[in-house]
């Protein structure tokens, strides 16, 4: 099912409007490329809709946010909804500042995602109103343990609170949509040296929901694993003496390479009900 | 006469000014220091004058556009007119917004650069008002073919309408000064799956074109071949576990290490009148 | 003492709040994630307090500066002063325009940062009021040259005047707290090819000073060290087909896997006092 969705992203090559933060813009972008979708980064209110309008899926991400995108990414969520069409909300940085808090809760409720990615603390904070966001990573508490069955219950809570699907990234990635619990064990924990796996992570989303709008869940599913296992591919082809700008690289270019076939046999997916 | 205008970017090491998108602003700097020339990245309004004046050419780029920046583009682009700099005008997404094509429009009509790049649907949207862009890429119906005449004739039409060098880029390069017209074959399709190779090209122009601001027509073309050899060397370099980003690397790289005698070699350039 | 700094940063994981350019954000966030610090970039006057109080240094960055950044950096500035947290400016381009020198004075009055770290060419402009800055590099009067004596006592005079550090970064590198002088032999010629790398050293400076607030001139010239130590080690693993951006990837590749030991080994530091 995974690989067949891939396929479909790569078939279908959707047009993903990027409302973004200037420090992964980059890299959000050739991962699009790479995963065989579209990138459009537009992020003036004068274009917001007009943009939106014309894209296949939309992703929100708060990264480096300020007034003039908050407009704009409720302008372009706003249509893309009237349109139907997938949005993925990254609530970056939520719990941080009042003003990504406030802001993140005024997109999801003017928006009405389609999916929200974020670590725990993020989407405590956007969800629940509370949180322990350390910068914009998840703060000590916040960190998502094996051990912790009660964490997939929150998680499941807040994708029903948020009414959408829920996916709550760390060492163990838990998905929800408000019904089924999915644990995701792929990615290698190298990827918190790198800025914008996360960011990365949420355009990817994008491009599999506008892909298979009809089946969401789904699609967020496929997307968090394939980026996992960019992931492992990517450690497992770095020499010795690279590091994590190598490390970012090698993953934007696994995604390039990924195919079906390893997709499906690396996918470590497991339905929690 | 290609290599010739290469090793005088080297020798002259022109100061480019740069109002351009923060998406693939790191990647254009890159580049411009791989290619022997200096960026200054400035874009606003406050400086946007002084910064062109100090400057030997100025590029101007559509990418993630706001009202504050065309502010600047005008600004900075009415002095480098007056004081007889070459400014390139690269209008990402021409025609995918009303606000990206009245605001090239305005800038083309205040500013008159004395190079436009950009792809064909972005081209017609900008000089005639209405083109088939597909977000940044060019629509389905404006590609560049090889069996298309007419597309010769349109672009020499369209740089006699603008009343500049005109540079439309896609499978096959078509410039001209609306009186000669020149294909450059070189390049590789995989530059389409990197973010911001459009964006690169027209960078290199304007350091082209500051460093032989007396022949423009030639400068544009050699900027255009040197950009394709470097797509060519940068594929032939990539191992076989490497994808569009480590491409995006290599022919960032291959500039970096071009010289006279392979961009004479390789370049592949046929005047059609 | 270098190698113990570097430790102390891989220990405890300073937040570092980045308000900086759009052009290399995304180095100088992995440069942070290599060195074992975490980067938080926020440039919104809404938050720039809120965000600075929640972190252990922070650094201003003129590159691609406007209006509502300085507002930014300077309340930013003020909290992190109040708080007793090192700040680190970086006056990209000081000298190069009006409103980049002039509002590099008035965050250099309204913050009172820890260090400051420039070209020379910058420094002269932000703390005399004037310089020969040619962009965003030194200008030819201003190359700091290994048998100008007086150059030393010029920065030495120049952190007096500033009451701070400061780190005059050029083929050899000044530091100074205003008594002491110290002149650093890392690096290598080719880090000038490479955009953002005195934008990387001034996010690193913030780092080592989050970790070792208590040592400021000491962890200055750690970082100062730690960089040109990096540097070297990237060219000696550059392949013969590699350029400017391979480089880039390897500098930061290498801070990622810099230890205590190599660090104390390479630095080349002499006190001059």
């Amino acid at each position: 099912m995974f690989g067949e969705m891939l396929n479909r992203v790569r078939e279908k090559n959707p047009l993903v409007h990027c409302i973004t933060n200037y420090v992964t813009a980059n890299d959000c972008a050739n991962l699009l490329l790479a995963c065989g979708a579209s990138p459009i980064m537009a992020d003036d209110p004068q274009e917001a809709e007009e943009i939106a309008s014309r894209c296949d899926a939309l992703t929100l991400n708060l990264g480096t946010l300020q007034e003039r995108t908050v407009t704009s990414m409720i302008a372009a969520g706003k249509t893309a909804h009237a349109l139907n069409r997938p949005i993925v909300l990254d609530p970056v940085g939520a719990g941080a500042s009042r003003f990504r808090t406030e802001s993140a809760a005024a997109i999801l409720h003017e928006v009405r995602p389609t999916a929200i990615r974020g670590n725990l603390s993020e989407l405590k904070a956007l969800i629940l109103g509370a949180g322990d966001t350390r910068g914009v990573d998840a703060g000590a508490g916040d960190q998502i343990r094996e051990d912790l069955e009660e964490t997939g219950e929150l998680v499941r809570s807040l994708a029903k609170k948020a009414g959408c699907v829920v996916a709550a990234t760390g060492a163990v990635d838990l998905i929800s949509d408000g019904h089924s619990l999915y644990r995701v064990r792929n990615g290698d924990p190298m990827m918190g040296r790198v800025t914008g796996t996360g960011c990365q992570l949420s355009s990817l989303t994008a491009a599999f929901l506008g892909a298979s709008p009809e089946r969401p869940l789904e699609a967020v599913i496929a997307a968090v694993c394939a980026m996992g296992v960019c992931g492992e591919l990517a450690r497992q082809r770095l020499s010795p003496l690279e590091g994590n700008l190598s490390y970012r690289d090698r993953i934007i270019d696994a995604m390039f390479l990924l195919n079906e076939k390893t997709l499906e046999e690396k996918a470590n997916v497991q339905c929690s009900e």
